[in-house]
């Protein structure tokens, strides 16, 4: 257990306080090895439960993401640095999705004999995580297991959250960033190939879209995820939740270099943002993005009524992400 | 994944709502299995991340725990329903510990095909515990692997919050039920014999003590933890964190049938409340403690300088439960 709490109500959030002494024993030693990694980044470990820094009276969202070795990725395809950063990635992304910003986060491990000595560079890669979202590690768990695997916890604010059951007729469909990178890395890996720089890039060092998210909530998104599932799959969990028809123009996707269309759709472990915001937003929004954001912000659709089998009904029949579907190399 | 999210802020904590439609394919079927059988224990399953409930004001804490086929238990062990049972039970009792009761919870599970047809009672069991303790499950992550495994977030709201690093010299130090079950069970499993009726109920059944701890907790508890390293190893957790030295006496611990001193102290995987209490709070606490609990409460020793060592000392010498150390049966 490394359950960890922070600090006295005035000071939570903006000032670490030491973590409490531990007894001894090879799990508090991994512990304390995980501290000293970290530094300021975990905040007074050493409790049964963290405790939630006090926030400024925004809602609290919660999400809970795993990481697991063999299933979401292979350990010839990722240094542990890269383990760690990716895995703290797509926790974050969930917040990403909601308009959130990123608070605290609780990170739970499972380690084989042979990750113990690679576990100081696991931390590494999420510490660097943690510290691009200005967040805080607070806690966790520590166990050992024949896989190795990170299911982190992640715990935001957001002043106004976005969910998926918004997205109104009319609506315009974006979507962050550029398409098929982590798709494209798997299949040369699942090939025996070796993928490009760029696709191995988008797997590997995957970054969640937080100020995005936060920019599109702010300018009012009417609905939103992340399109870890693939953007097919996961435009249809907005269509579900919406009771909308999500008209996509594969040809308006934002792709990556010698990414196909069809491609795009399906390539999962991606974790850019799928929004629906209407056009008058949309106009406001398109001003204040090039300053808040380096990332692409791209129409590619509109959103319908559900009664429409639109221009882009072949679309339906793609299936993104699933994880009891697929062969195991990346579900 | 389950990710979820309850309500809107008016109506979050007492009236559930309706799920979001999802998409289809077999890991969202799984997942409306799950809510199924969850019925209204399961609330607005369906975005990214979950919108915590308001609150009334009272300090958050999280907490995070991993129980794990083959470590933390064997299939032969524990019926499914067990073993979802005994992981939420695990989680919740970290809530104990701090004096919180549990608000809502997140399950996270790895399930292997061997595991898919009795994943319903896996979850029938999960749902007791989050039913007796008065929680909601709002979102979790489902992913193949080949070990089951569940990881639970649990997050609870406690009035006054008790830590482990608040004991002081005089306090008296108490804890919870009667000790050894757990280890005795583990014990007998382990030599290819059954445990007795009592043992296997008090692994199987595990149950937190949130009354108990929020009990404690208003009383005025110094200090407190829950004993799953094992009494021995957890009072040296609370020593080091207070810097105070536990003087236990072996022959006042509330051992169960058959159950020797220096057993009791060691049986990890026990969820009852080791607390330090002043001598004044401890009166005031005993008469309230027949009415709202029919657990024993139990003095075991007083709270020296870390400078003594006391007629306790060889307890110093025993270890507890150790996740890095110990064989693989039950680490």
């Amino acid at each position: 257990m490394i359950p960890a709490d922070t600090a006295s109500s005035e000071s939570a959030s903006s000032k670490p306080r030491a973590h409490q002494a531990m007894g001894s024993g090879h799990e508090f030693d991994t512990i304390r090895l995980l501290m000293a990694r970290w530094g300021d980044l975990a905040e007074d470990i050493g409790d049964d439960a963290a405790l939630l820094p006090p926030g400024d009276g925004s809602p609290r969202v919660v999400s809970t993401d795993a990481c697991i070795e063999a299933v979401h990725f292979r350990r010839a395809w990722l240094s542990p640095y890269e383990v760690g950063a990716r895995a703290m990635a797509a926790a974050l992304s969930d917040l990403a999705a909601m308009g959130a910003r990123a608070e605290c986060v609780l990170v739970a491990m499972v380690v084989p004999d042979a990750w113990r000595e690679v576990l100081g560079e696991v931390a590494d890669g999420i510490g660097s995580q943690v510290r691009a979202a200005g967040a805080r590690i607070v806690g966790g768990n520590l166990s050992r297991g024949d896989a190795f695997s990170i299911t982190t916890t992640v715990v935001g604010a957001a002043p106004r959250v976005v969910r998926r059951h918004g997205a109104q007729v009319g609506d315009l469909i974006v979507v962050t960033g550029v398409l098929g990178g982590p798709g494209a890395a798997v299949g040369a890996w699942d090939a025996q190939c070796k993928p490009s720089a760029w696709a191995r890039a988008r797997f590997a060092g995957a970054a969640p879209r937080l100020a995005e998210g936060q920019a599109l909530a702010a300018a009012g998104a009417t609905a939103m995820i992340d399109i870890s599932d693939g953007l097919a799959a996961d435009a249809r969990h907005l269509e579900a939740a919406s009771g909308v028809f999500m008209d996509i123009d594969a040809s308006r996707l934002p792709l990556g270099p010698g990414v196909a269309p069809a491609d795009a759709l399906v390539s999962g472990e991606e974790y850019e943002l799928l929004a629906t915001v209407s056009p008058i937003a949309y106009a406001a929004l398109q001003g204040r993005w090039a300053a808040a954001s380096p990332r692409l912000l791209t129409v590619i659709g509109v959103v319908r009524p559900s009664s429409v089998s639109g221009t882009a009904a072949p679309l339906r029949e793609l299936l993104g992400h699933d994880h009891f579907r697929e062969p195991a190399s990346n579900s």
